[in-house]
């Protein structure tokens, strides 16, 4: 089963965040997530008209940034936000996110 | 004296502010500024040691991205942050950058 690393929330810095967050969809995927409260989702539960190994790029990316856990479950991959490790590394990142209304 | 655009803050958009963020100097110069209240700054304000063109860079983009305002004052720039426009648009997010601790 496929296995995920996960860098220690300590050693995020807040810019490598912020620049996964820069992009619209992934954007959409923390926010859905954040919407969520602990959901977990896999690629396909998020609306998103792009090709999977796109999604699964953003994916990877919201991950190396320290933002959500992936965990193999059979062939899926099922993702949550690491809430509780972003509200104390980051006070207030998520409330902002899951709050905002409009386009990304 | 050289005049600055400034986009409209209803047209800007969050992932275009996350990237203008992903710069850890772009993001020294906004927590500087969100935590100097309504102070202005002027580009060598702020303790960066990088060259002055990079420096002017940092700002074109920040203001760009709606962040800044800025303004010529006789053979200097001077820059605030759009304290206001930003709290209607995107609540939360400057008290967000001004509370955050270490390094960016």
């Amino acid at each position: 089963m496929k296995s995920y690393r996960h860098p220690p929330i300590r050693s995020v810095r807040l810019s490598t965040v912020m620049h996964a967050l820069s992009d619209p969809w992934r954007l959409k995927i923390v926010h859905h997530l954040a919407n969520a409260g602990d959901l977990e989702c896999t690629c396909s539960d998020v609306d998103m008209t792009i090709s999977k190994a796109t999604r699964s790029h953003h994916f990877q990316v919201l991950r190396e940034a320290g933002l959500v856990r992936m965990r193999s479950d059979g062939n899926k991959c099922r993702t949550s936000l690491r809430q509780a490790d972003l509200d104390k590394r980051f006070p207030g990142l998520l409330k902002f996110i899951a709050g905002h209304k409009g386009a990304v």
